[in-house]
């Protein structure tokens, strides 16, 4: 866990210098991408030494070679081609999602289980989900995004690592639990908004109005 | 951060334990917990023993005392109103989502610059941006939820502290900052989907095909 906590972390300082690359900026502080990411200087520093991208605290980084030796540590290449699977309201918009493009990530194709939602003129292919095996093998896709409703999660779940897919990123309720051949970041929007509304509530608590 | 992962884990706990319920489940033991969110056993039983949540290994766990003493630590109350901003794809998205009012969370209102989203009638409303100052003071609401373009995040977050929002769960592909004032959770769809094909990659390199 710890170890994933740093490639996000590098992630979003790459994020950062690279919108300060777009102001042209030269030079960045360990404490300009600590207070951008929300982390110390301490932590920034700590990480950059790990992954050997080097500075220093007097003349900082140089923001170019910051994106650059991170982009060579997370690997930057081809355009990574990915499936999606449930054609509905949060499905939808992430084929919509522009950010994905700009980061090199394309959803080739979406799947459902629903011949209503099937459409194979859409820019993005929206294909019966027992399709889905033979598209990932023709493509060699190995990367999926499941956004069905929490009853079918599962099951797409089995389906998909059947067809060789070692990655995924859900968006179904349900905790999916990753294993050797498969791994899963977990994203439950309930319970992200539920847990930063327990904090609201027992911040309160702890600071009442004077 | 611990505190905030030990938080998710007990909301975790409870969506298994209603789902168990729903299923006519009367007990459950650590270690199907432990499975179902994917911890250890061993890490139920301490979440549960922090927070006083009663049961022995042999028993195990009553699903309708798990449920009641989690909501309990919780907070399950009346319906919590939330605000969204940002009326694009992924905004528009939330706001159909069926996974938020089963939780007990209701969007009040969604606000949009752009006049043309704006639509009064509607069952949820969308407003002008303009007019989020004084929905969230005359609704009392505390909690928002960002969907703008990244460019425009900061503002919006700026808005939305001054006119009194205390927790925000923040899409936006920028790291929005926290302070005593206001919490945020950030989830940055890229990166999530970003550390995934990372780890997909480093991992095939660790274990070659033989």
């Amino acid at each position: 866990m710890q170890n994933r906590a740093r490639i996000v972390r590098l992630f979003r300082y790459r994020n950062v210098a690279r919108k300060l690359k777009a102001l042209r900026y030269i030079r960045v502080f360990s404490e300009n991408l600590a207070d951008a990411v929300g982390v110390t200087s301490a932590q920034v520093r700590k990480d950059f030494s790990l992954f050997s991208i080097s500075g220093n605290r007097r003349g900082g980084y140089n923001v170019e070679e910051v994106i650059k030796q991170i982009e060579m540590v997370l690997g930057k290449g081809k355009l990574q081609k990915v499936i999606l699977v449930g054609f509905g309201n949060i499905g939808r918009a992430l084929l919509r999602y522009p950010g994905f493009e700009k980061d090199g990530i394309k959803i080739a194709a979406a799947f459902d289980i629903d011949p209503a939602k099937v459409n194979r003129e859409s820019h993005i292919p929206v294909l019966p989900l027992s399709e889905m095996g033979n598209y990932v093998e023709n493509n060699s896709i190995q990367i999926g995004i499941i956004t069905v409703p929490d009853y079918a999660a599962q099951q797409v779940f089995e389906l998909m690592k059947s067809a060789g897919i070692k990655g995924i990123l859900n968006f179904a309720p349900i905790c999916l639990q990753e294993s050797e051949e498969c791994i899963v970041n977990n994203i439950n929007l309930e319970t992200e908004l539920e847990s930063i509304i327990y904090y609201v509530k027992t911040r309160k608590k702890r600071k009442p109005k004077q």
